[in-house]
This record gives C-alpha cells, structure tokens and sequence, in this order.
C-alpha cells in the first residue's frame, strides 16, 4: 500500500540537492500507492542520517526539506545512499511521527527503514524490545524493525548489514518490503522482500557483463534457526559459505546507479533495466556492487537460481498526463486505445479468430474443466460480474465470481478440475494472490489476468491473460476495468471456437469487438451532457445506480467509483431487487441512474423504470441514443451506440466514469488520490 | 403485490353495513400486500353496482364508505356479492381512478373486476378495444380485462358469466388473479389465476359432505381457440359437456358464505376451511354452488382432478399485534420462539441427530449432486448467503448462491444432478417461482424453502422445509430470516450426519443451536441501548455496516433493513473490500456499524477497524459481551453472547433489526407497510 523509493550513486558523483530531487520525483511518481504523508533519509553534511517526515502529500515533504537552510544543497556526494516512502497508513494514523523512514533510536539513528507491508507478529516483537529497554515513539508496526536490527547489532557488533537484515527478516510474520539504510555501513543499502513488491533499477556506465545474477545461499546446510541469538559455529559457517561468491554484474569499481522501488514507474525516466525480486531475497549493495542472498536452499524453494535483468519498454510519457487534468481523465479517454492494445494481435477480424497466447497451451486442459472460478477485489471483481453470463454463455461451463477476501474467509472446496482465474490490475492484490495460493495448493489451474508483467500473479499462475492496457496511475480503476472486461470475453471466444452451433453469437460478438473503440470514441462524445447532470447530482447525499442482466456490473461498477471519488455513498442495484427492499429509497428527492438498452431485460428493465416513475422519481436513464421511447421516459438521458448485449456493458460504464469524475472535480475532491485509498491494495 | 378479497354470503342474511365491514377487515389483514390504495365493489339499494376508492391506506376508504348518506347501512341482503382490492402501484401512479375495482364503463359499470399481478400484452388488448370504440379511464392494465370481458359480453350476450371469464382469460398474458361481479349475474362471483395466488374459503352453515370437488372441464376434446370470436358449434358443445355435472359441496340451497383472498389471514376469523387454486382453475360461484372449471383437459396438464377443502391451523391471535405497536417489533420480539417453533420435531438434542420430513427421503439423492445452489431474493437470499459457507463445509459440495432475477437474466446451465433450493417466506414470490420452474425444466432436483404451506412454491418442489416462523405480517421480513437461516443450518447438518470426521463439528453446532433461544432473549434487551444509538443516527444520510465472514450476511440484511423501514441509503460491506473503495467513505461524519465477533477472522475485522479508527471514523460495534478489547476500541458497542461461529448471524442480525425499527419510528415511518413495498412480490 505504501511506496519505496530508494537512490543509490557510486562513483557517479551527485550534489545532494540533485540526489534529494531524485528522492522527491521517485516518491511522486509512486503516490499512487498512498500519499498520507511521505518520508525520506539521506547522508547529512556531517556523514550522520538526516530524516525529514511530513504528514501530507510528497509536495508538502519537498517543502519542508528546500526551507531547511543547514543541508548544504550544493555539496558533491561520491557515493551516497538515500531511501524515500510515502504512506498509506495502516497502522497510526497518518502523521510525521509514524511515516517512514522509521529508526532504531532518536540518538545516532542508527538503522533507517522504509516498509511496505503489515508485520503481523509486530506486537510481541515489540513487547520483546521494551523488555530489553527500547522505547517507542510510533504506533507503527515498522518502527519495531528498525529497533530490532539495532537489537542484534548491539549484540552481535561484527555482523554484517546483510547478516543484520537476514536475522531481522527470520522473526518477522507478514507481508514486506523493507530498504534498510545505516551510517554505520556507509555506502550499504540492503533490501528485501516478502509479499510486497519490490524491484531493482540498474544504470551502469559500462554496458553490463550479464544479464543474470546467481543467487548466493548464505545458509545451505544448517537448519533455519528462529531465536535470535545465533550460534557462533552457524555464523562461522555463513561467513565461509559466502566470502568467495560475491558477484557484480558491472566490472568493479566502474560507475553506477542503482535503485529500489516498489514498481518500475518510479525510476524508468533513469532507466529500464530492472530485477524483480523473488519473495525473501536479500539484494546487496555495497560500493556499487549488486549481490542477491537467501538464507538457505531447500526443497521446497522453487525460485530459480538467478536473478534475469530484464529490461522494460514502458515509456515516461506513458505515465504522464499529457492535456489531462488528471490520470484518471486521461485514463478514461485513452479507452479507444487501450481496447485495442488488448485486442492487438489476438482478435482477427477477417477470419473470426481469437488468439490468446499466453493460454495456448492451455486450451485443451481448461474444456475439460468441471468449473471456472473468477476471483478479484473491486474493480476486478466487476469484470468477472459483467463477463460472467457469457463466458458461461461461451464455454458452457459453470462460472462463479468471488470476492477473494470472501473466498479466503469462506475456504470453499476447490478441485483438481477446476479452473481458477485471478483478476488484479497490479497482479499484487494481496486477497487476489493470497486466494490464488489456495487454488493452487489444490491443484487447480490457475490462469492470471493482470496489467502488470512480471508482478506476483503473473509469475505464480500457470498461464495467464496480459490486459495489456497500459499502466494506470489514477487510483480509481477506468481502462484497467474496460481492458479487463474485454480480456474476458476473448478468453470466452477461444472456448467457442470449435462449435459449430456458436458461430452466429461469436460473429456478432467479434464483429462487436471490431466496432467498439469508434464506439468508446462516440460515448466520449457525452461528456458535456455527463458534466450538466454531475452539476445537478454533486450536491447530492446518495445516488442509486439501477440496472439488470449484462448491465448488472455496470451499475456496481459506476457506484463504486462514485462511492470512491466523490464520497457520496452510491449503491448500485439490481433492477431486479428492486421491489424486495431498494424501492422504499425512491421519491422525488433521491437521484437515480438507470440503464436500460435494447437487450433481453428491456421490458423488465422498462417495468422498473415505471415503478420509479410511479414513485415520483426522475430517472436519469442511459440508453441507446436512437430509443426515443426510452428517452420519452426519462428525466434526462445519456445515449450510446448499440452494441452486442454481451459488450454493451464496455460502452455503459463510460459515462458513469465520467459521471463520478466532474461530480469528484466539482466537489473539489483529488481525483487521482482519493481519500483514504491507494492503487495496489498488497495487504489483507 | 397486491390484495384481493371477496365476500359472497348465500341465504346469511347481513346488512350492508356488515358486508361493508368484513370487506374492510378482509382488506386490512391484506394490507401487507400493499396499500398505496384501495377500493371496493357491492350492490347498491336500488340494485346497481357501486364502487368507492380512495388512494392511501384502507383506513381513508373506511372513511370514506361510512360518510356515504344514501347507502341505506341497514338494509339486509340475502345473497350478496362484495369484492375489495388493497393495490401496490405497478401500472399507473396510486391514485382513487387508478385503484380496483376497474369496471368495464362509467355507465351502469356492468362488470368490475379487481386484479392481482400483472397483464404483460394489455397494450394491444388496450389498443384493440379503443379500436372497437372503448374509451380508457385509468393507466392501469387491469381496466383492459373489465373492458374485454363487456366487449366479449356485447358480442355474445347468451354467454354464461364463467364462459365470459374463461373467454377473457384466454387472451391474457403475464401473472393473474382475477375476481369479477357484474350485476348482470347477480349471486354470481367468479374468479381466476394463473400465477399469483388465490384462495377460496368456505364457510357453510351446515356440514360438508365431501372435502374433493371434482375439476370440471368445459372443453374436452376441442383444440383451444385463441380468437375471441368463437364458433356456435364449440359453444354448443361447452355448453353440452358442462350441464350435468355441476357440483356443490354443501346441500342444495343450504346457507353458506364464501372468500375469495389472496391468502389465508384475510378471512380465517371467519372460517378455516380453504380451497388453494391451481394456475388456470376458474371458479364459479352461484346461488351458494361453487363449481371449479378448467377451459379443457390435455395431457401437459399435470393438475389433480379435483382440489381438496384443506383445514387451516392458523389462529388468528397468530396475526394480531399483541402487546407490540407493530407487527415488525412484534415479529423480531417472537424469535426467541420462532426459532424453537423451526428446530421442533427435528433437532434431538439428546442423540444429536437432525430430521427434516420435507426432505428424508431424497437424502441419498442430494448427496449423490454435484452441486448445490442457492436461490432467493431480498432477504431470503441473504439467508443462502448467511449459510453458504457451513452448508458448504458439512456437505462438502460446492454451493452456489444466486439473486433470481439474476439467475433468470443469465440463463446459467443447470443440470440433472444439481439439487436447487428456492428460498421464500411467502413461497409465492414471482421470481423464486419462475427460477424453480427453469431448473425444474433442466432435471434439477427442486427443494422449496418457504414459510407457507401450500404456496406455490411448496406445490411445485420436489421436497422441502417448511421453516415454520410462524405468520409473518410485517413487510419487512426478520424472523422469518432467522429461521431461514436456522433450516440451512439444519440441512447441512442432515447431511453430515453419517460422517465421523465431523462430529465433533456437529456437536458444537448443535449445542450452539439449542442455546440460540435463550441467547436471542438476551440479544433483546440491548433494546434500549440500540434506542439511543438510533437517537443519534436517524437524522443522518446514509449508514455504512460492515463486517467479513461468516457475519458477512448480517450486514448486508441489516443495511436492507435500514433501507426498507428508514428511506436512509444503507449498504452492507464485505470489510474484506474496504480498501478496494468503501474506505473513501469513512470520515469523522460517516455512521460505521461493524459486526466484530472472535472467530477466525477476528484479526482481520479488526484491522477494519483500525482503518476506520485511523481515518477518524467513530465505529459502533457489535460484539461479544465480554470482550473488552475490541468493545475498547468502539465508540459505542452492543454486546451478544458468543455463539458458535457459523450460528453467530443469528445473533448479530437481531441488533441491526432493532436498530431499523427505531430509527424508522424516530423517523415518523410507519414500520410495518414501508412506502413503495409489499410484503409478497408476485411480479417479476
């Protein structure tokens, strides 16, 4: 939930006013992931650790640091270790005091450190440290990490940074990811990683040597020892285990910049070659050489025995606004493409074929399945709603959605023959991934669908859909949920392609999907008529979304991102249910948002609007821009194409897109950073 | 959705002021079918048919019939026929001309007909009688029947009144039970169905000499004709086949009263004696003869050949208020019984054994099934949730749990060995009813979960539990949830019942189950504690109530409550999706109600509670009585006794009904009939 950003220089020598803009630009670019307040530590003039916190978005932080008048901007740094976090608070509420770096004493600041995560063991960590004399001035989980390395460095003064941060990571339960930086190790950063993402960036001067950096095993014959006091004769043996392996990928001494960062956008202005770290990893840098640890090898680690640089394609300017005021708006009008890019390469329209090539091989497996199962969070599990009739339509199978914090709460029964797919824009949702591991445990095929190469629930399923939508910074999900929507319905069409009795439905479908991005291009169109309602509607305490059949997840969508961005609560209802409860909300005052298109719900959908209009309610109906008859009945009216059934849902959730974003901008709500959310949701 | 009831009196003299007063009284015990209007139809002094209506509740037209002057109260009527309509608007906002009786002209109002569902193909019937000449007063479909059957009278004056329904009906599309009189037949009353339920109850003066009247087919051998104009051939031979059959249960010319009603509570003060009509039955009755009619006899008709007198045991102290100011408090202070009332005769607390009748021997079927599904709406579908995860876990199958109308709109696959569970407290409810019959269709084995004993659903199942609350007046259902819940519990545990390895599961359930009345009555005396917590919410605009689990259910049943009694927009929140959007919502003004009891996802809940706290919201809490911990981190608490963790809802939800009752009353909203309901939805 929270951003790293670290920034390491060797023998590139930077001012520290340049390494602080690194800092402050990296951390920008990671808001997305929270933005309570923000956090970094740097090499002071007098070689001691400088921390400068601030409650508040990064802007604030980069305030606060330019009024400080003792740095010495201008001062040249040789080598020079700095991290940086910003916040989405879990535990503490958001303020200076609990945002990161956290440190092990108020005196020397020995251990700094940046984490990303929740340590679920922190309390008896912390009860062990008071007993031992250490006091405590946040209410955060971290702070018990940078005690606690500082503990087993007084203990065991001759360890190395590495040792330190091994030993740290053995008592700690949870999800992390952790950047330690110490004045005692000048010129050391060490990191590492278990359930929340963490990546390397590498800027060499002198082209690289290799592109894999073998994994150096500090522990390979002695069992993992949990207290923390560790035997003389274990160390002994780790040291000797490791002191001929170390390893660089650049020729020594040559110059060199590294970073850290919890995902790649924050430093691809600097460069693209980066190293996904693998759970409990321990990356090394020291004097600009790079070196990836485990503690130990066993038979049940999978991970393979080097590290890949890989290097990455995405462009700045891709994650820049461009005209748009916001991410999100540009996200929303960048839907023409972004379906597309989903489309790309996969659907032939000539021939009426769908390709997906990451499920290839797939194929024949997932027919003989006995179910398919789709798992998201939000916006994620809106996809799989609004895709599940005609997957199910598709593949004749049996398909159910589940909310994968249910699903992990529920336990339910998973089988050898079931096909799992796990839907997450970022592929690091922590319930996503955390459900996934369930299914797998059980033997089920497990197919991810995520935007994300290279993250978590890409490298943990056996096969997988890329949505291929480009990255997206504003936290509310538009094309992610469009992309993925689309990306769904492909999967159903390769299912269908040998039948025979399925041709017409997939004709009309793929003729659909042809003629969907002029079609986004068109709704876009309604954005004025979108900003006049949002004018009526911002003032509003709830607005009530209604729709049924393949509309359903429109309406649940379009509420949650008004619930999201505006803060008004917004519920989307089942046309339905209606008349078992929801009904008693409607009278003049309450807005209500109805979609209804000319699809086999129609008449029942008509039958709800009547109710409403029976009950003095002004309906707000989205609905084909030709259906005068619908339009007849409606207060106000948004029209779109017509699309098939099964893709109308793409065109209808653009408006309400739209909708929550003037009525979050006229209520002058941050529309990239709503209150209280972040983009990547890796805790439970 | 709405209430029909009839009152024919045969050689019993009464008033007219007695006449009127049953009709009111029948009307009232229907209210909760709605009562956005109502109206009534008898013979006026001189003979002629007069029909009083007013928009609002029954009690505005009581008043109005008794200002009447020239209504003549005293006189007394030896035969006579009243029929009365309590509406819930569908077609046509409420209103006195949109109300029932509709009549077939504002002349002589030679037919007047009242109507409970809904006409789907009354557009063209409308269009092709104003082509005929008709002019249409109300916006209802009903007036279009009154209209037809005078159109089909004029044409064929020697038709009989049942000729003229059977016609009538014959052009008909969509749900209906029908009741007409026409004072061109007088002592004549004649009704019909097909889809929403009718009832008739027979109170004769002297004993019954059969308890079986014999079906009687007008048209045996002929092909239906679907034109209104019908041959003098066909005619002849109708009038052939019926004439020396006609039958009477009772003694020629005996004294006898008759109902026609929607159900049962309307008229059993009076009588105990029902007849339940099947879909298409027409029923005559004339001169104190009752006669059942079907237009003809083909072999896709599985119907009996004759309907059983049937003796209810409903008391009718069981729908009256008692002590309590509505029947909602009434029903939700009942459930420390209701609850013992749905176990009795089946949960051996001794020998921990369970026995549902409904279902014993389909056992050996349903455990051969591949999977269970799980269909309801409204309320009764947050029961199939509530339950899901103990059904699943004791019978070891997969269990799905669908929205029917959802259900219906997605046309999912359904097998021969899926086994389906149709969930309704009034068994009658249009889209439960229309999802049996399609998974019916497709070989499913049906088990009907309902709380009224020959509803349709019951007739229609395979085999099922009849969850015995108890009648259930308040339209917003609450002890009928409990023992929902309480049935499900009891089917998984039918089905474990032969496995060791979960005894000691079993046990615990069942223990759990037999302190649950005790545990409901302590639950209750939170009353004044949730009254003050209601003090400080009813002024609010929306309500958030969260929690996870097994308690996942409550809130989404609590947040429905809220909505139907207090017209303040509620939504119940998987705390599991907190962060993927409803956290937005949470700030220092937002009412949270969290649902926080000890079992496995505690920690998780309470991490919810920590964002909430962390972002200043103020949580109140429901709890287990003794846990201080987390009743310290609420701003208010309710404590319940601890139960066994999948029984838990039972307990949790009795605070959220309370809570929506008195904010309801604090709110000025009448409880038991909340605007815009009804308590049986037999509409789609």
């Amino acid at each position: 939930m929270c951003g790293i950003f670290a920034y390491i220089n060797y023998l590139e020598p930077k001012t520290r006013k340049e390494i602080l803009d690194f800092l402050i630009t990296g951390l920008q670019r990671l808001e997305y992931r929270g933005y309570d307040s923000a956090g970094l530590a740097f090499d002071g003039p007098l070689g001691e650790t400088e921390i400068i916190k601030q409650k508040g978005k990064v802007a604030v932080l980069s305030q606060e640091i330019w009024s400080r008048e003792n740095l010495n901007f201008e001062e040249t740094c040789n080598a020079h270790v700095g991290i940086a976090h910003t916040r989405w608070a879990t535990h503490g509420a958001p303020s200076a005091i609990n945002s990161h770096p956290q440190r092990s004493d108020d005196d020397k600041q020995e251990f700094v450190v940046v984490h990303n995560g929740i340590i679920t063991n922190f309390k008896e960590i912390k009860q062990f440290l008071m007993n031992k004399g250490f006091t405590f001035e946040s209410e955060t989980d971290t702070e018990a990490i940078a005690k606690l390395i500082k503990h087993i460095h007084d203990k065991h003064p001759d360890f190395t940074f590495r040792e330190l941060v091994e030993q740290v990571t053995l008592q700690l339960e949870g999800a992390f990811a952790l950047v330690f930086k110490s004045y005692l190790y000048p010129g050391q950063c060490v990191a590492t990683r278990r359930g929340s993402p963490l990546l390397i960036g590498i800027k060499p001067k002198s082209p690289l040597f290799s592109n894999h950096i073998p994994v150096l095993f500090s522990h390979k014959d002695l069992v993992q020892q949990k207290d923390i006091a560790h035997s003389a004769l274990a160390r002994a043996k780790l040291q000797r285990s490791n002191s001929t392996t170390e390893f660089t990928p650049i020729t020594d001494h040559a110059e060199v910049e590294y970073f850290y960062a919890s995902d790649a956008s924050a430093f691809i202005e600097h460069t693209n070659r980066v190293i996904f770290l693998e759970d409990d990893d321990v990356a090394v840098i020291e004097n600009g050489r790079l070196s990836i640890h485990r503690i130990r090898k066993d038979l049940s680690d999978k991970s393979p025995l080097t590290r890949e640089i890989i290097t990455l394609k995405l462009e700045i300017q891709e994650i820049m606004k461009g005209n748009f005021s916001s991410f999100m708006q540009k996200e929303i009008f960048e839907q023409p493409e972004s379906v597309v890019n989903t489309m790309r390469g996969r659907v032939n329209f000539d021939t009426e074929t769908v390709i997906l090539g990451g499920i290839k091989d797939y194929i024949p497996e997932i027919k003989r399945c006995r179910r398919l199962i789709m798992i998201g969070c939000g916006t994620s599990y809106y996809s799989a709603v609004a895709t599940r009739i005609i997957v199910q339509q598709l593949t004749e199978l049996p398909v159910m959605v589940e909310l994968a914090s249910d699903f992990l709460d529920s336990e339910g029964p998973v089988y050898r023959d079931d096909v799992c797919f796990f839907i997450s824009q970022s592929g690091e949702t922590a319930d996503t991934l955390m459900a996934l591991r369930y299914c797998k445990q059980r033997g089920a095929l497990i197919v991810g669908v995520t935007n994300t190469v290279g993250s978590s629930i890409c490298r943990e399923s056996h096969c997988g859909i890329h949505i291929n939508a480009g990255p997206e910074i504003g936290v509310a999900s538009t094309k992610a949920y469009t992309s993925q929507f689309i990306s769904l319905v492909m999967f159903g069409l390769v299912l269908s392609e040998d039948r025979i009795s399925m041709r017409p439905r997939r004709s009309e479908i793929i003729n659909g999907l042809k003629l969907l991005p002029d079609q986004i291009k068109s709704v876009l169109k309604v954005d004025d008529q979108v900003k006049a309602i949002a004018e009526e509607l911002y003032t509003r305490e709830s607005i009530m979304i209604m729709g049924r059949g393949y509309n359903h997840a429109t309406c649940l969508e379009g509420a949650l991102k008004i619930k999201e961005l505006t803060y008004i609560p917004s519920e989307g209802v089942l046309a339905g249910e209606l008349k078992h409860g929801p009904l008693a909300l409607v009278d003049e005052g309450m807005p209500v948002v109805m979609i209804v298109t000319r699809d086999k719900v129609y008449t029942k959908c008509i039958n709800a609007v009547q109710q409403v209009l029976a009950r003095g309610g002004r309906p707000i109906i989205i609905c084909e821009q030709d259906d005068i008859e619908t339009q007849g009945m409606s207060y106000k009216n948004l029209g779109i194409p017509h699309s098939v059934d099964c893709l109308q849902g793409v065109l209808t959730v653009v408006p309400l897109q739209l909708l929550a974003y003037h009525i979050a901008v006229l209520r002058g709500c941050n529309v990239d950073c709503p209150r209280n959310l972040a983009k990547s949701v890796t805790v439970e």
